[in-house]
C-alpha cells in the first residue's frame, strides 16, 4: 500500500512542470535508471524492448531498400578524426579519449566513435575499387559517446544507442536520391509505426551536419510546444571522398571519387514517444511500438476459475498474433490499471467470476479510456481492431495538435511575441543569412527547425529578421 | 580474370598451414576487414549477417527461459571496477582507459566495459529491495574491450561482439539452477543451430573466471585438433553481493544477499563456424546459420529465359521460408562456383537452357559436393530436405571429428607424446593441485580445457602430473 501511494503522488502533472513530468514518466514508466557513470543510464526492459521493437521494423525497412549490416570499431584514432577539417572541429570539443591501453599509455590517442564517418571512409577507401565495387549501402546498429555537459534521460546522454548508415555512390545524383530515400523511410516509420506525425525539410547551412553538404531532417512537434529532431540524412557530395582519397575506376576507365552520405536515428525516438502521446497518467505507446498490447488483469483472481479464464484468454490473444500479458501479482485491481496506463499498454482486459458467468469481458483503451463490453468469443477480432484503431487515432490526434500548434509570423514583433506566448512551431520567412538565424536564436531562442519540403508556400517576402527580400520559407521553433 | 586468378591462388591448405588458411577463409568469404584501429576488426556483411542469425536464435532461447534484454553503460568508473578485488585483478591489466571527456581531464577514470558484473551489481543495488523483487534475469547484447597483445579476427580482438547475462537470485540454489541451464542453453544451440559438438564441463580454479565460485564451459575441437572455448556460465555466490552490499528482505524480514551468475558467449562463435567445418575450398556454413542457404547460379544467362527461370525459382524457394540469392554478375559460372563454395553458402541449383527444357535443375550440397538432380517442381520440397539433411551431417561429421580425436593417458609420458603427436582433447586424471596444472601448461603449452560433466568415469587413479591420488577426470588440450 505505501509503494501503491508513493507510485500516484510521485507524478507531476504535465500542465504544472513539463521537464518534471518527463523524468516521473520515464521513472516510473521504469524505461530507465540513473548510473554512477555520470550523464549515461541504464535502459531497463521496459525501454530496451521499445527499442527492439523500433530496431526490428526500421531494419526491415532498411533492408527493403537494399541496405547491408556490418560493424565498424568503437575507437577512432585522433589522425583519422582530423582528417575532415569540418567534421573534426564539429566533433573533436565532444568526445571521450582513450589514453591508456592496459597498463601502458597509447602511442596514439584514440577517441571513442561520436559518429564514424571517418572510419567508414578509411574502410571504403580499401574497399572501393571498380565501379563494379558500388553502390555500397552500409548500417550498423551501436553505441556512440558524446560528452554532453547536460543530459536528460533518451534526449541528450553521453553515450546513446543509434544505427548509422553509410553509403558510397558513383554519381552524386545517386548520393542525393539515397539521402532523400532514407529521410522517407525515417518519416514513413514515424508516422506509421510511431504514429508521430513529423515534418520533412532542408537544414539551414548554420544547422547542417559537420562536413555535410545538405542535411535533412524530419522534426516532430512534443507536447509542449518544442520541436525535436527525430532523424537526420546527410549528402556529403565527394568533400570525405577528397579528404580520404576515396577513388574508383569508372567503366570509361578514368578516376574518380565516390560520392558518400549518412544518415540515424537514436534511442532518442522514446523520448519523442513519450512526449508526443504521453499524458497525465503516464506513457501511451502505439500499438506497433508497445512491447506489450494487451495486459489482462483478472478480477477477484483468488475465485476459482479466474485465472485460469485470464491465462485462456492470454493463449487465444498470443495465438492471434498480439502481445499480451496477465497481472496476475497481488496488488488490487485499482493499482494494476494504474500501473498499466503508467506503462502506456495500449488495451487492457478486463475478467472477473461475472463477466466469465456471462461469457463477457471489458475493454479499456489507454489512449480514449473508452471501455467497450466484448463477447470471450470476439476478444481477438475485437483486440485486432481496436490496436489498428489506437494506431490511427493516435496519429490523427498527434497530427491535430501539430497544426493547432503551426503558427506565421509575417515581421519581428510577430515573431517574438509567437514564440513567447505560442509554444510550437512557426512559418516566417528568411533572406539566408546566417546573421538573422543568430540574433533570432539569441534573441527568443528559437531555431530554425528545417526548410520544409511540403506547406513551404511563402508567407509574404521579407525576411522576418531584417525585412530584406526573402525567399526561403524556415520552420523555426524552440528545441529540445 | 586477374581477380578470378588472385582468389583460386590465396587460399592457402589447410593441413599445409591452418592458421594461414583461417586468415584466407576469413577474408576470402569476405567475413571481416583490418582496420586502422590496431587489433580492431570491420565485420563485413557476410559475416555480421552471421551474427545477426546467431543473435536472433540465440535471443529467442534465452527469451523461452524468462531473460530480459537491458542496456548498460559501456564505461565503468575506476572505483567501481575496484570493488571485487579478484575481479579488478582480473581485469585492470587488459582495460582501456577514458581520461578526458571534450577538452577536460575526468576527474575520476573510467574504463571501457571489458565485461560489466561490476555495473550490474551497482544496478541492482538499487533495484533489488524485497523478495519480490527476484530474481533478476537480465541481458545486454553489446562489444566490450580488451586489450589483448596479440590479435586473430573473431578469436581474439581488441573489441568483440557478445551478449553478457547477469542475473540476480534469492537462493544459492536458484543460482546454480540458472548457471547450469544457461550452460545447456548454450550448448544445446551450438549443437542445434551451429552444428558444432560441445563438451560441458566444470574449470578448474586456476581456470575460471576473475570473482567466480564455480565456471562452467562448452568446449568445442578445431579441426586442427585445438580447443576454443565457446560460452561460460560463471556463478558468483554471494561474493558480489558482499562486495556491492546487495540485499533484500526476504519472507521472513531478515536482510540477505542475493545470489549471482553470469554467462556468455561472443563472435568467437564465428571462428569456431570456419575452424569445425570449413575445408580447403573455404568456409562451410550449417543451414541454420547460413545468411544464405541457397544460391542460384543460371548457366549461359544470356540464353532468353533463363535468368527469368532463375528468378522464377528464387521466388518459390523464398515463398517456402529459405533464403536464397541468384548471382545473376557477369562471371563465368565456374567462377560463381567457387565463390559460392568460399562463401560456404549449403547448396548451389545449376539451372541453364537444357535443364529448363527437360524441367529439371542440379542441386549440389557444399558439404558432400554430392549432385542432385531434381524436378522443378519439386524444388522447394528438396531444398528443405538436404538442407536438413546437411544440418545433420555437418554435426554427425563433426562429431566423429572429435571422437576420433580425443585420446586417454595414464601417465605423464604418455600424455607428453599425445600432445606432442596427437592433436586433440586428452583425458587425464588430475591430482587438484594447481602446482601440476601450471606444470603441465608450462612443459606441453596444453591447458586443463574442463572437468566434464559426462564421459567422466576415472580412467585411472593417479594424478597424470605428479602420480599422486587423483578422482577428477580432466580434458586437456591446447587451445585457442
Amino acid at each position: 500500500m505505501a509503494k501503491e501511494k508513493k507510485l500516484v503522488e510521485a507524478i507531476t502533472s504535465m500542465d504544472v512542470d513539463f521537464a518534471q513530468w518527463y523524468t516521473d514518466v520515464v521513472k516510473k514508466a521504469e524505461l530507465i535508471d540513473y548510473t554512477s557513470v555520470k550523464g549515461c543510464m541504464v535502459i531497463k526492459p521496459a525501454g530496451y524492448a521499445i527499442w527492439e521493437l523500433i530496431q526490428k521494423q526500421l531494419d526491415e525497412r532498411f533492408k527493403a531498400t537494399g541496405v547491408e549490416n556490418v560493424y565498424l570499431p568503437m575507437f577512432i584514432p585522433e589522425s583519422l578524426l582530423q582528417k575532415e577539417k569540418d567534421h573534426v572541429e564539429g566533433f573533436a570539443p565532444e568526445v571521450a579519449w582513450v589514453t591508456h591501453g592496459g597498463l601502458n599509455p597509447l602511442q596514439e590517442r584514440l577517441c571513442v566513435r561520436p559518429t564514424s564517418e571517418t572510419l567508414f571512409c578509411d574502410f571504403y577507401k580499401n574497399e572501393i575499387q571498380s565501379y563494379r565495387d558500388l553502390p555500397k549501402v552500409y548500417n550498423q546498429w551501436c553505441s556512440v559517446v558524446r560528452w554532453e555537459k547536460e543530459t536528460r534521460p533518451f534526449l541528450r546522454s553521453r553515450e546513446f544507442l543509434w544505427q548509422e548508415g553509410h553509403t558510397a555512390h558513383a554519381t552524386a545524383e545517386e548520393a542525393e536520391e539515397r539521402t532523400v530515400q532514407m529521410l522517407n523511410v525515417y518519416a514513413d516509420f514515424c508516422e506509421e509505426v510511431l504514429a508521430m506525425p513529423v515534418i520533412r525539410g532542408r537544414k539551414t547551412d548554420k544547422e547542417k551536419f559537420a562536413g555535410a553538404e545538405a542535411t535533412y531532417t524530419i522534426e516532430a512537434l512534443m507536447h509542449d510546444g518544442k520541436a525535436l529532431q527525430s532523424g537526420t540524412s546527410h549528402n556529403f557530395g565527394d568533400g570525405f571522398a577528397k579528404a580520404f582519397g576515396i577513388q574508383y575506376t569508372d567503366k570509361d576507365n578514368t578516376l574518380k571519387y565516390v560520392h558518400q552520405t549518412s544518415w540515424g536515428m537514436t534511442t532518442r525516438l522514446i523520448g519523442a514517444i513519450i512526449m508526443v502521446h504521453g499524458d497525465d497518467s503516464g506513457l501511451k505507446l502505439p500499438p506497433k511500438a508497445a512491447p506489450v498490447q494487451v495486459m489482462i488483469i483478472p478480477i477477484r483472481q483468488q475465485q476459482e476459475g479466474v485465472l485460469e479464464k485470464a491465462d485462456e484468454l492470454k493463449k487465444c490473444l498470443t495465438d492471434g498474433g498480439f502481445r499480451v500479458k496477465v497481472d496476475d501479482s497481488d496488488k488490487s485491481p485499482g493499482w494494476k490499471f494504474s500501473e498499466q496506463e503508467m506503462r502506456g499498454i495500449p488495451l487492457r482486459v478486463e475478467i472477473g467470476p461475472k463477466d466469465i458467468e456471462a461469457e463477457k469481458c471489458v475493454i479499456v483503451r489507454r489512449d480514449t479510456r473508452e471501455k467497450i463490453e466484448c463477447n470471450l468469443g470476439d476478444l481477438a477480432q475485437k483486440v485486432g481492431e481496436l490496436l489498428q484503431q489506437i494506431q490511427k487515432d493516435m496519429y490523427e490526434t498527434a497530427k491535430a495538435h501539430v497544426q493547432a500548434h503551426t503558427y506565421e509570423a509575417h515581421d519581428y514583433e510577430e515573431f517574438k511575441k509567437t514564440v513567447e506566448e505560442k509554444p510550437g512551431f512557426i512559418k516566417a520567412m528568411w533572406c539566408g543569412d546566417q546573421s538573422c538565424e543568430d540574433k533570432i536564436k539569441e534573441e527568443t531562442s528559437a531555431t530554425s527547425r528545417c526548410m520544409p519540403f511540403e506547406g513551404n508556400e511563402p508567407i509574404n517576402n521579407k525576411c522576418v529578421c531584417c525585412g530584406r527580400p526573402a525567399d526561403h520559407l524556415v520552420l523555426w521553433g524552440k528545441a529540445y
